[in-house]
C-alpha cells in the first residue's frame, strides 16, 4: 500500500468521539464519509480510531495522534452539553487559553433569533476559541470547528494542524468540503498527480476477480499503478490508482484490460450502481420494466425505485408469494405449478411472461426461490432460486444457488436478477 | 460513564482492518454491531481502530491493543487474497508457527462442494492456524476465526485473548454469537449482576421521549439504573440498564412506567422489529396480510418478507407505480384518479380496499405518495403519503408528510404503515 500524502511523509489520523458509538447504538458514518472524501482527493487517512466521551481517553488519543500523525481531525464533543468535552480538553492538553470569539458568539445568538428560540445560556461555551485557532464557521449549526496550526513534528518539514469538526453530519459535511479540504490541499500540497478508477463487478468472487486480472495487470503494478480489490455482498470491486503523470492514460489501458476479462461482470465505474446503470439504459431506450416477485419479496422493486426518476421506466409489479396468486395474477399454469412445483424453470418463465403481458411493460424480471431457512429438499436445497427475464426477444430463465440468511439471499439474488436485465439491455444476453 | 467490564479492570480494544475501510469504500458495521453486542452483555469496548491492509501497521496496533486491552479483536484480513494478512501477521508478531488444520481444510473443500464449484488453489490458506489457537469455525464461508490465549498483561490477574475474525458481516455474526461471546463470558465473568432492557419507539421524537418519561424515572436512576436514549432515523430506543442484584424487576418496573406513558409508540423490545412483531401477531391471530405499494415501490413487502415464516401470514402484493396498474389491478375508478389525483385520501382507500380483495387477505397495506426529489405542489410538497389499511373491521387513511431523501422517505413511510397495522391488531387503531 502506497499513500498519495505529501509524498511518502504525511499522516492523516482521524478521532471519532461518542460514547453512542462504543455502545453500538448508532454507525460512525464519520469514518466513511471523511476518509471517502480524503481517498477522493489524493489523500489517504492513516488511521481511525473510536473512542467514548471520557477527558482523560480524548486527551490520550489526541496526543497519541499528534506523535504520528501530521493531520489529526476528531469529530464530535464541540456541543453545549456536559458530555461535550472536546475544546476543553484540547485547549488543556495545548496549553493554550480559551477566549469568547465575539463573531462565532454573534453567529450563535443570530442562529436562535433566526428560529425564534431563546439563546439558552448553555450554549455560550461554543464561542470560546483556543488562542490562535482558526474559527470554521457552521452554517447549520452554533458549533464551530476549530482548526489549530501547530510546531512541525520532529524532523517534518510540513506543519502540523488539528482539526476539530462538529458531530451532525449536516454541519460536518458542508464544513469540511468548503473549509477543511481547502486548508488541507493549501497546507499539504500532492507532490504527485492522482487518478482513482473504481470497476464494479457482480458475480464473482473475489479470488475469482484477482485470478483473473492479476497477471495480465502486472505491467502496471510493476510501474507503480495500485491494484486494490473491495469485496461486499454480492459484488467486488477493483480499484486503480495512479499517481504517475501520465496517469488518466495508464488507468484507461489498464480498465480496457479489465473489461476484456471480467467481461459480463463488470457493470459499472466509480458510484455507478447496477439499478441506476439499468435505469439510465431503459431511459435511453425509452423502454420499461416490471417484475413478478416471489421469494425476494419486493426487494428488487425496491431497488430499481430507490433511484431519482424510477417512474419514467418502471412501472410496477407483482408480488406473488403465494401460489395462487402466482395462478390467478400472473396467470401461471395450475397445472405447471402442480407438475414442477412453484420453485422451477417453468414457473419463474410463466412468471416472466405473464408479468410482462399483465404490467404492459418491455422486460419482466421474475423470481421463485426458496430464501430458508426451511424448505428446501435434496433437489432444490434451500437457497435454489430461478430467475426469469420476459424480453421482446424471448424469455430466459437461469438457475442459481444462493445458499445464504434471507436478507443475503435476496441482495445476492437482486443482483444476478438485475445483471440478467443489464447484459439484455447490452446486448451481451444469450 | 460506568463500565461493566470484569469490574474496573478489563479493557476491549476493536481493531478493523481493512484499506477499503480507509478508503471509505465501505462502511464500518463491524463497529456498531461488535460494540452493540458487548454492550447488551455488560461488556464496553473502550477503543476502536481503522486502519488500512498494511503489514507493519497492522502489527503495531495489535501490538499497541495488547499493551493495553485484555482482549483484542481483529476484523478482517483471513481471506485467500494478497492483502489478506491478519493471519500471517500475528503469527509473526506472536512467534508462533502456522500449520495446517485438517478439520478447517475439510470444511473449505465442502463449501466448495456443496456449491459444485472448484476450490481455488489460493482459498487453502486459510486453513493454516497459528500454533495454540481455537479454531472458531465457520458456517458460512471459509475462513475460520482464531482465538489465542496469552500471558495475562503485567499486573493483570484475568487472561489476555487476541480474537481474529473474518471480516463479512454473514460470516462474523453468527461466529461472534455462537462462539465469541460463550468465550467472553467464560474468561471475563462479570463482577456484578447486568440486565439491560432496550425500549423501540416510533413516532416520537427524542426530547419528546425524553420529556414524558425523564422526570417519572428519576427514582429508578437516583436508584443507580442508567436511562440512555438514542435517535435513529424514525425511531429511539430507551435504554434502561441496572447493575443491583434486584435489576430485573427494577428494570421491568420501570419499563412498566414507560409503556403507560410511550403508549402506541412503543412497539417492541431488544431486538424486536416491527416487521416480525406485526408477524408475530398475525401468526398469533391466523391472519394474512399483502400490500398495495406505490411510492415506496415493494420497501414494505421486503421487510415484512425479510422475516424467516413470512409465507405463513403475506400472501403477497401489487406495486402499483402507474396509475394504469392502480386503476386496472386494484380496480381505483379512474373518476377517482382523475378527481383527487394518485396521492389522495380516497386514491390510497380504493387501493387498499382493491388489494384486500385482489390478494384475498385480512389486512392491506396502501401507500400512495411523493417519494421525490421532484413531482412535488403548494398542496401536496415532496414527501405527502397517503397510507391506507383495508381491515376487517373498516378502512383507514392517514395523511403524513415526509420530505426527506428518497431512501428515508420509504424507511419512514413503512414505519407508519407497519405501526398502524401493529395498532390496529393490539387493539388500540381507530
Amino acid at each position: 500500500m502506497t499513500h498519495g500524502n505529501h509524498g511518502c511523509c504525511m499522516k492523516i489520523e482521524l478521532i471519532n468521539t461518542g460514547s453512542e458509538l462504543m455502545l453500538g447504538r448508532v454507525l460512525n458514518s464519520h469514518q466513511q464519509w471523511i476518509c471517502r472524501q480524503m481517498a477522493d482527493h489524493g489523500y489517504t487517512v492513516d488511521r481511525q480510531v473510536g473512542i467514548s466521551d471520557d477527558g482523560p481517553v480524548i486527551q490520550g488519543a489526541v496526543r497519541e495522534g499528534l506523535s504520528r500523525a501530521d493531520l489529526v481531525i476528531t469529530t464530535g464533543g464541540l456541543g453545549p452539553t456536559s458530555d461535550d468535552l472536546t475544546r476543553d480538553l484540547i485547549a488543556q492538553l495545548l496549553g493554550r487559553k480559551l477566549r469568547e470569539d465575539e463573531a462565532v458568539l454573534r453567529n450563535i445568538e443570530s442562529f436562535f433569533q433566526s428560529r425564534s428560540r431563546p439563546m439558552p445560556p448553555s450554549t455560550r461555551v461554543q464561542a470560546m476559541v483556543p488562542e490562535g485557532a482558526v474559527v470554521l464557521a457552521n452554517a447549520h449549526g452554533t458549533a464551530p470547528g476549530l482548526a489549530i496550526r501547530l510546531d512541525p513534528r520532529p524532523g517534518a518539514r510540513i506543519p502540523q494542524w488539528l482539526i476539530l469538526l462538529p458531530g451532525p453530519p449536516r454541519e460536518l459535511h458542508p464544513m469540511f468540503r468548503q473549509q477543511v479540504l481547502p486548508l488541507v490541499e493549501q497546507e499539504y500540497p500532492r507532490e504527485t498527480p492522482f487518478v482513482c478508477r473504481t470497476l464494479k463487478t457482480t458475480g464473482l468472487g473475489e479470488s475469482v476477480v484477482e485470478e483473473r486480472i492479476a497477471a495480465p495487470l502486472k505491467p502496471w503494478v510493476d510501474g507503480g499503478m495500485e491494484l486494490g480489490y473491495c469485496a461486499r455482498t454480492g459484488e467486488v470491486d477493483v480499484r486503480l490508482v495512479s499517481r504517475h503523470p501520465e496517469g488518466v492514460a495508464l488507468v484507461a489501458a489498464a480498465e480496457k484490460v479489465c473489461r476484456g476479462l471480467l467481461e459480463k461482470h463488470l457493470y459499472g465505474v466509480d458510484d455507478e450502481t447496477l439499478e441506476g446503470t439499468i435505469l439510465r439504459l431503459l431511459s435511453s431506450m425509452g423502454r420499461t420494466v416490471g417484475v413478478a416477485e416471489s421469494c425476494t419479496g419486493g426487494f428488487i422493486a425496491n431497488r430499481i425505485t430507490n433511484v431519482p426518476g424510477a417512474s419514467r421506466v418502471f412501472r410496477g409489479g407483482v408480488l406473488a408469494y403465494d401460489n395462487e396468486i402466482k395462478e390467478r395474477l400472473l396467470n401461471v399454469p395450475g397445472d405447471t405449478l402442480r407438475a414442477h412445483g412453484a420453485v422451477s424453470e417453468p414457473t419463474a418463465r410463466a412468471m416472466a411472461e405473464g408479468a410482462r403481458r399483465l404490467l404492459g411493460v418491455d422486460y419482466a424480471i421474475s423470481v421463485t426461490g426458496i430464501a430458508g431457512p426451511t424448505g428446501g429438499t435434496p433437489e432444490k436445497p434451500v437457497g435454489t432460486v430461478f430467475i426469469g427475464l420476459a424480453a421482446p426477444e424471448g424469455t430466459r430463465v437461469v438457475r442459481q444457488i444462493n445458499p445464504f440468511d434471507r436478507e443475503t439471499f435476496k441482495f445476492i439474488t437482486s443482483q444476478q436478477s438485475l445483471n440478467l436485465l443489464r447484459r439484455e439491455l447490452v446486448g451481451e444476453g444469450g
